[in-house]
């Protein structure tokens, strides 16, 4: 592609935002009921929007709770595998809740499929706001990120990818043709902080205002994202009778996520005091360094390798192009 | 009393320090397992101590699951009361364990009861190292207080004091003839942070250094406390139907525990951006502002008077003291 080309990608009519995927990630779930609240005012007015919006509070039963879910991580059961399984009646609640929300979303992987799905989170790592998405060349997530960054630029954002197929990818922004989560903290979960809560507001409605800036006809300039590429995370050491955790992440690497981690660097100090080192070959970007849900999963942090990607302009697509592409698909089906 | 008095007191034979009353406060979790392990090593060494230190852990079963507690708060359930009321087969976890606990520390308000309970905990809210306790004049605490003070300058210490009679009170550390909680944070629950472990084991050397010091004859000078009474709970502001709140804390105010908040100054921040205040008539010092365990009891922060308290210079009994006043509580029995 030429660097002055604009690339043309079909309208966003439908937008999913939700909240409450983790029951006790409050910014989210305060967000969304506020949300639907002003929504309800919007609606009595008639007002006439270029897309459409749900709002979706994703697991209310562990929002009744406070915790992350009631049986399982419904944040990890959009697989493919997952939600084409076979079913019985004492599958866990987010089984059966995660079919729900691809009936609703979806299906993933299908043209029914709401166009952009943007899923709320916290965590207790310091993180600033970050979207977290599945693809290093989504367009929309890409221009979405730049957006908010030049809108919100007294905060630090970052943009990273998990390189995992569609298939595989398991989290519920996955339904959508595009998605993405965005990821704000430092917030302990069952709390909900004003600044948070705040960022995440700004950062939904920048995002809305983008969607509805693009699907009116704008041009969006190209320009560099950095992309953080997860390469692998790293565990706590643990006792190997027990499998307790036996050190807690070093005092000079907490809350420094994003900044470079180099080899021998202190990674970790034991409970009786002594410091364990990074012993990898590579300097890396590490992130969600402490988050409070990744115990259970064994993650005391995760590692980066960081990337400059070009992003092209884009523009929405004519009415005259999105027809030529509805006939390609259509000609493609009956073949 | 006159100023250069020096107060007698029984000997302090007997100590608890207890983690993990609340399963997800993770300071002392990990703390009294480290604890543990190193005494196995001392007793090896079967070095005379002059006092014995219990270590407990308080609820495990919340501990295994990460969560405060398993059917109710474990920390509540110390009230002559609940301790000594009707039990059934049906009694949640928590009342049969603060029964186990009762007959291992106590039993609360005997002679039997050990000399001091030391109970670990964490919060959310930005309060530095707090001692709780029921009173205003135990000299024992007090003077931990202040040795911890000298000796942890570099960081914000606080003496909060419940004003609640011995029978209402309710918390574990009422169970000892002294008793206090160590409140440390922010930190998470469900996270354990190196700088607050750090902090809550020096806290915990420090004071059982004090008691051999105190127990071994030291003479530890009078002076003055700042005691911080608490005075009343704030809720959150809520939706008359729903209960759910419909503000946090305002941003202002947020992190601002033990900075006096005055009438007419910010106190929450609505969902929709408004900003509620303080309409008390009296300055008051806040603390446990969003403290993320209280949010289902109903206290986005606590507000408390301070009073400068007169401390008396305290020495141990002598064995003469000693057989003198078991002689008068003897012949007390007798009458």
């Amino acid at each position: 592609m030429e660097v002055d080309e604009v690339v043309s990608l079909p309208r966003l009519s439908q937008v999913a935002v939700c909240g409450g995927t983790h029951g006790n990630e409050l910014s989210g779930v305060y967000l969304i009921r506020e949300l639907l609240k002003a929504k309800e005012k919007v609606m009595e007015k008639e007002v006439e929007e270029s897309v459409s919006v749900l709002m979706v509070l994703s697991n209310p039963r562990a929002m009744q709770q406070c915790r992350r879910y009631i049986d399982t991580d419904l944040n990890r059961c959009f697989t493919h595998a997952t939600l084409n399984g076979p079913m019985s009646d004492m599958a866990p609640y987010e089984i059966i809740r995660s079919r729900e929300l691809n009936a609703m979303l979806g299906p993933k992987g299908s043209p029914e499929a709401v166009d952009l799905v943007c899923d709320l989170h916290n965590t207790t790592a310091n993180m600033g706001l970050c979207l977290i998405t599945y693809s290093d060349c989504d367009w929309i997530c890409l221009h979405i990120f730049r957006h908010l960054q030049k809108l919100m630029s007294d905060i630090p954002l970052r943009y990273i990818h998990f390189d995992i197929s569609n298939k595989e990818s398991y989290s519920l922004d996955s339904v959508g043709k595009h998605g993405f989560a965005i990821e704000i903290g430092p917030q302990p979960h069952g709390v909900v902080r004003s600044n948070i809560y705040t960022l995440m507001k700004a950062g939904v409605q920048h995002m809305l205002d983008w969607v509805r800036s693009f699907n009116s006809g704008c041009i969006f300039e190209g320009g560099f994202v950095d992309v953080f590429t997860m390469v692998k995370h790293v565990d706590y050491p643990r006792d190997n009778e027990t499998q307790n955790i036996t050190a807690a992440i070093h005092p000079q690497l907490q809350d420094r996520d994003f900044c470079l981690l180099c080899p021998e660097d202190p990674l970790f100090q034991t409970f009786s005091g002594d410091t364990l080192r990074y012993k990898g070959t590579e300097p890396l970007y590490p992130f969600f360094i402490n988050e409070c849900a990744y115990y259970e999963k064994g993650i005391a942090l995760s590692l980066a390798r960081k990337r400059r990607v070009m992003v092209p302009a884009v523009r929405v697509q004519t009415e005259e192009e999105q027809q030529a592409n509805k006939q390609k698909f259509t000609s493609e089906e009956d073949d």
